[in-house]
Parts: C-alpha cells; structure tokens; sequence
C-alpha cells in the first residue's frame, strides 16, 4: 500500500464528521428531474462543493438539464471518469416516510433522505476519496473526471449525445459508477455489463368500436389478431422466433463463465432474489444463471384489450395492445431488431399489427473482466471488505453502459455501496455512515490499484 | 281466409284505441328484474288482464320470479305456446330520454317506453290476437298457451327448469315468440334456430405480484403464457383446435341452405350490418353466410394483464385473464366442451393455466323449416307483410331455444314486429301503433295458418 492511500484514508477517518455534513447538505435539496424541483440549484451547490475541495468543476448544458463537470489531475497522466446523477426519484408517497423525504435526517448510522443511496450517497464516496487525497496533500494516483448527470431518473435522454459531444474531454483509461445496495451478507457487486433494452407496443386495430359477438365469424377480431402476433414472436419454451433476433448475439467469454462460477450468485440465491422456488420449465438443460445474465430475452409487460370486467359481455374487440419489453445483449442492435420483427409480422401474415417503438432502444454494454478497471475495482474491493464482490460480468437490469463503452470506448466497472435493506425508489431510503466510509476507503484504494494494473499493462 | 279470421281482424281495428290503452298500462309498470322493481305488481296485473279479456291465467313460482301462464282452448284440439317475458331492461341513463321510460307516451304513431319492443309490444300482438278471436265470439283455430317468465333480462336462470317441471301443461305443437325488430326495408325476420353459448375465462397466475422484467429470463410471465395458450385453442385460420370441439357438429341441411338462399340477407347487408367493407381473409374460399348462421365460433372478448397504461413499465405480469365466448351450434354439449378445453390444454403443457366456465352454458337450437309452426309463420308474414321475411333458420346470436326444442320437444318460430329505428336495451325505445296493428293481424292468421298446417300433415 502506498503512503498516499494510507494517508488519505485517514484524512477521511478523522474529517468523517464534516463529510456527513456535506453529504447531508446535497441530500436537502431536492432535485427531482422529472418534476423539475431543485436541479439548478443542485447543480451549482455541487459545482461549488467541487471547486471548494479542490476539484475544479463547471457546468455544461445539455437539452435538457445540465451535466456537472469536474477534473482534478492525478500522480501520472492516466485518467478514471466517475460517472454518477445528482437528481433523484419524486419522493411521493410522502405519508410514508418516517422522517421528511429532504431532511437528511441522522438516526444512528443511518442518514435518511430521498436520494441517499441513489444516487448521491454513493457518488460521494468517490468525491470525498478524491478530497481525502487532495486534503491530506497528495494527488490523487490517477486523474479524475467528474461526469454527473441531471436526468438519470428519467431516462438518460441526452447522456449519448452528450458523451458524442465531449468525447475529447472524456478520454480516459476507464469508468467507474457507484449505485445501489450491497447484498444481506455484506459483500457488494462487482458489474462489468448490462443488457440493453428496446421497447415495443403491438397495436392491432380491427374496427371503430366493440362489436357484438354474434357477429365473430365473419369479422376480424383485435384480441386473435394480437394473440397470434405474439405468438409467432415467440414460443412456448421461450426461444424467439425472428428470423435474425439471435445474430450476432455475444456469448459469454471463458473469463466471463469463471467469474460467474467463481464470484457470481448461487442458483439458490438468485432464485430467492426473484421470489421463485424452481425455474420454470422450459429452463431444463440450460443454465439459469446464463440465461438470466447473457441471454436476450423478450417479456410481455402488458396486454389490454376488449372487455375485462366481472362477469359476462359477449364482444368481438377492436382494438388490442401488447407492451413488450426486450432486453438486448452485446451484437444486437436495437434498429435492426426493429426491422427484423416487422419484417418477420408481415411474413406471418400480420400487416395489420402495429409495430410501435417506444424510443429508439439502448444497446447492452460488456466490459473485459481483464481491464485495469475491472481488476483494480476488484481488488480494491475485496481489500476493503475483506471478500471478494459479488462478480457479475453482467447483471439482468439495462442502463447507459453502451454510452460509456460504445460512445466512448471506456471499459467500466459498477459498484454498490448502500445500505443491504434500504429501499430504492421508495419510502425511507437511507445511506450510513459505516457504508460511507467503506465506500470512500474503497474508492481511495481503487484508485491506486488502478494506476498500479495500469502501469503493469 | 276463414270467416273467423277476418272477424278477428276486423275487432281488432275497431277495438285497437282500447289495445293501445291496454299495452300503455302493461309499459307502465316498470318491471326491472335486475333491479326487482315492479315485478310482482306486473305479474299479478297481467294475469288479471288475461282473465279479464277471456283467458284463464295464473301465477306460477319459481325460485326466482314467477311465471304468468295463461290458457285458452282452441277451436281444435292442437296447441300453441306463446312465449316471452314481462320483466325490462333497467332504464338508465334516464337523462337521455326524450319522455320518462315508464310513462309510455303516445306521440304520433310512436309509444315509447322502455320494454315497448322488448318484450311487452311484441308479447301483446299475440296476446291481443288471441282476445281478437274471443271477443269476436270464436275460439282460436288451435289451443293457445302462454309462457311468459320474468327473468329473460337476467339470463333466464330458472326457465329450463320450469320448463321441464311443466312438460306436461307445456305439451303442444309447436312455440311462438316475437321480439325485436323488423328490417328497414319494412320485412320482418322468420328465426328458426340460435346458437348456444358458453362463457369461459382462462387465467395465468405466475407468482404473487409483478416481477422486474430484468428476473425475466428465469421466471414464468404469466402474459406468454396465457397468449400461447390461447393460441393452442384456435389458429389464425379462425379454426378451433381443440380435439373434439366439432364432433357431432349439425351441419345445415338442405332446406336451410335453400331458404337462407331464397330469403335471408345478401352478403351485401350482413357486411353493411357489421360494418364491414370485406370479410377477413379467413373466409376466403368459404361461405361467410353459412359460417355466421351455421358454424361455431370461438372469440376472445377481452384481455387483461400486467401494465397497460401509457409508455414504459418493464414488468413480468404475474396474472393474465382472457375472457371468451363460444357460440355453439346444435350437436355441441357445453359441459362436454369444458372438458375436452381442459384436456387440451392439458396435453399442449398448460396444466398451470386455469379454465373457469362462467355458468353451464347454453346449447344450441334449431327448428326444422319444414314444421308446420315454420311454414305457417311463414305464410302469416307472407300474407300480412304482403313480402316473405327475411328467413334465418338460424341466427348469429343466442338465447333459450334449446329449452323449446330440447327440453320441451317443440319447433319452434320467431319473429319480430317492432319498428325499425327503435332502440333496444338503449334510451328512447318506443313500439309503433301501425306495427302493434300488423303484429296482431299476423298472429290472428298464424292461429289460423297453423290449425290448417297441422291438418294437412
């Protein structure tokens, strides 16, 4: 260990009182992007903090709400970009928090306030890492770029666009992003990738109005039309049946395999984690911890159509709606897939069934477990938790990974440093104060170990 | 034409202001099944009608409301059954009526009310036919019995149970019943069979609430499994595929075929009254009379599961509910037809999809064209419309024929005497004075019409 960890690790013991203060101040305000509260505000408090600890920070505008940029030069001339949002969820329903949702309220360890582990808490472990060197009188091992969003909880509209546009200032050796919860045994996740996502409706459209059903064999019924729409999209045992859909899918690596042996979740685990006693059956002779992680797969959100109240009434539905939802994985591109599915509805026969995207989609994003980033966050980890993360070389979930490896060529690592049992986009959310300190001894310790793997590129 | 026919008629023009009061006080009372308003009042007030103008009635119990019967002797010793029904339709929304539902306002040759066509208009040309004869001092050419239950808004429950407990007072040869309207071009329909009904619902349930869609690799979607189970009961050829379903089938006979050639609808008007510019796809190369009149139909009537509002929610459903209805046509058994559904699916792999029947169900009926009650409704129509109806020897909709034909052994005709234009189960149903004449003056000759058909076989 290098004297500059040690140091500022216990810069950060012995300032923990103040950094909880600050912490506390960016969670009293409250920047809710989608109802448009507190987010200039944040915005510049969170430039000045910056500026304030050292870290020379600006704003930069985008469409929509603007992106917090900050830059502090480290020991060597590698750089590490901390991606993370300062808006948070709507707090609603308000009745059901115990303390004021931007309170910031100190009960015990615990710090409770909308926002705390999502995503603030968890982004400033890496500033008050960064302030720990910068205050104990070093720099940093690496420099580090500030890269804070303002619409996260919304959907990211302008990250890519953003990312394309500042791809000069963003060159890096790597990405890191804190968010989320550890897991019930104290161990946090290590994440190297995410499925992308693409959203679709299915609109079938048969008549102006419900007929009676009387007249069903001789008219065309929206319920059918989209029932057997959907079918032929996929089977019964789960295999999508778009002639392309699996094209170009990329299979796990051997790396990626052993880590997940290794260091990923037990079957048991991850089918308590989705509530499940068994897998269902059409999962026999697989791999549930490939299919959950590495494989596409196409899931039905919602259906709605005809008449769905008690009792009997005898109509032929005009219209019919399917949401649906796919999780994509790297090789597969949202636009193609796209065309694929309308290409293959009006192959079976189904002109008539709408195809309708809801936004253009979002490629998955796969990061080397090899990198610099991947190994130094992992050994980081496993040093300040004393047990090696929770690898997962991909999770389930989707996010903007693809803008981080794709737009701007940077392998990432994801790490999670709050509370086990604290909520997430609901009531009573909380930080503490001992995941606080872990998280930021081991965002110091990280960024050490990453320009020491680094150097022995 | 008999002497006692043209007596009959010619009392019932000179007594029709007296008719028309008569029908007004039965519109009066507003016997509302659904809602159990007026029901006894108008029971005990129709029976004291019918004895007063001759024919001996009496209530009759049931588990629900009573059934009025009433009974004359004809001048043969054949009978007819007339059939229909006191009880209305609720009459909301009430603001939307142009006169108060139960005030049975004359207004031109208008009387509108609600239960004016449906039934109580149509019942009294029967009822008022039969008075005809008996105040002209003649007997009916055949025994009249009337049938009149007070539960047809309501499904009918306990008709074919009275039915058959009253098979012996019930024995005839051949049943009555009029009810809704006649086409615009002033011809009035001959319905000589229904389909049957039998209501379903098939319903997924996964897990106990909506799972994030990123578990969705690795869990049941209760959506898929629904839409693929409903895709295994029926093809996109509209076939239903489900073994056993057209067993014993009664395809339409010859002279069903001929008479729905010679008079029943043109493709033409059975387009235009759906509302459609062309017969689906499906049909082509098939008779789409033959399939609407002759053929059973599987429709889904609605829908429902997991997220179904506006833009995104990434969810797996945990419940999915489809609502369907079968029309059936005669040789097809509701309760065989449960169980060969449940095998089915059974054996395609959804043991975990449930199959709710919503009541028995209802089979099917048809009367043969060539029985006299057929042939002599036929000539009635023929003479007093001065046009052959419109011939259905079945229709697309459904309703208690099989308690005639099946339980009770009779043939049985239907026709419909009220105006073209009226509502029905809508505000602002009224009957018309000219179709009140012309129904009165149709049964008169049926009476006579059906005596000289019962000789002649």
């Amino acid at each position: 260990m290098s004297d500059a960890v040690s140091r500022a690790q216990s810069y950060a013991l012995e300032n923990e009182a103040r950094f909880v203060e600050d912490l506390r101040k960016f969670l009293q305000i409250p920047s809710i992007a989608t109802q448009g509260t507190g987010m200039q505000e944040c915005a510049t408090w969170l430039v000045q903090h910056l500026n304030d600890i050292g870290i020379k920070a600006w704003l930069e505008p985008t469409a929509g709400y603007p992106v917090v940029c900050g830059e502090v030069p480290g020991a060597t001339d590698r750089w590490v970009v901390v991606y993370g949002h300062y808006d948070v969820q709507p707090p609603e329903p308000l009745e059901e928090w115990i303390h004021p949702p931007f309170a910031a309220v100190l009960e015990g360890d615990r710090i409770y306030a909308r926002g705390a582990v999502d995503d603030k808490g968890n982004l400033f472990c890496a500033v008050k890492a960064v302030e720990s060197y910068l205050a104990a009188g070093e720099r940093p091992p690496v420099g580090v770029k500030f890269f804070i969003e303002g619409e996260e909880e919304i959907g990211s509209p302008n990250l890519a666009s953003f990312a394309d546009a500042h791809r000069d200032w963003l060159k890096a050796d790597g990405l890191i992003l804190q968010d989320g919860l550890v897991a019930h045994d104290g161990r946090t996740e290590l994440n190297l990738g995410m499925k992308g996502l693409l959203y679709l409706e299915l609109r079938a459209r048969t008549h102006d109005r419900d007929l009676h059903s009387g007249k069903a064999p001789i008219v065309e019924n929206a319920g059918w039309r989209l029932v057997h729409a959907l079918a032929s999209l996929q089977g019964p045992d789960g295999r999508v049946r778009v002639p392309g859909f699996y094209d170009g899918v990329l299979p796990p690596s051997e790396d990626d395999l052993e880590l997940l042996r290794t260091y990923g979740p037990s079957e048991e685990v991850v089918k308590a984690e989705a509530g499940i006693d068994r897998f269902p059956e059409r999962l026999k002779g697989r791999d549930p911890l490939v299919a959950l992680y590495f494989e596409p797969v196409m899931t039905i959100c919602g259906v709605v159509s005809g008449y769905a109240g008690p009792g009997q009434k005898t109509v032929v539905p005009s219209t019919a709606t399917a949401k649906i939802d796919i999780r994509l994985v790297p090789g597969q591109d949202p636009g193609r897939l796209i065309q694929a599915i309308r290409a293959h509805l009006d192959r079976e026969g189904f002109t008539d069934v709408e195809l309708v995207p809801l936004g253009a989609g979002q490629p998955a994003s796969r990061t080397n477990p090899r990198t610099p980033v991947a190994r130094a966050m992992h050994a980081a980890i496993r040093t300040e938790f004393g047990k090696d993360p929770i690898v997962k070389p991909s999770v389930e979930s989707s996010g903007p990974g693809c803008v981080f490896s794709d737009v701007l060529g940077l392998p990432w690592a994801l790490t999670r440093f709050g509370p086990a049992g604290s909520t997430l986009h609901a009531p009573n959310e909380f930080f503490a104060i001992s995941h606080y300190r872990r998280g930021i001894s081991t965002i110091v310790r990280f960024l050490d170990e990453f320009a020491r793997a680094l150097e022995g590129q």
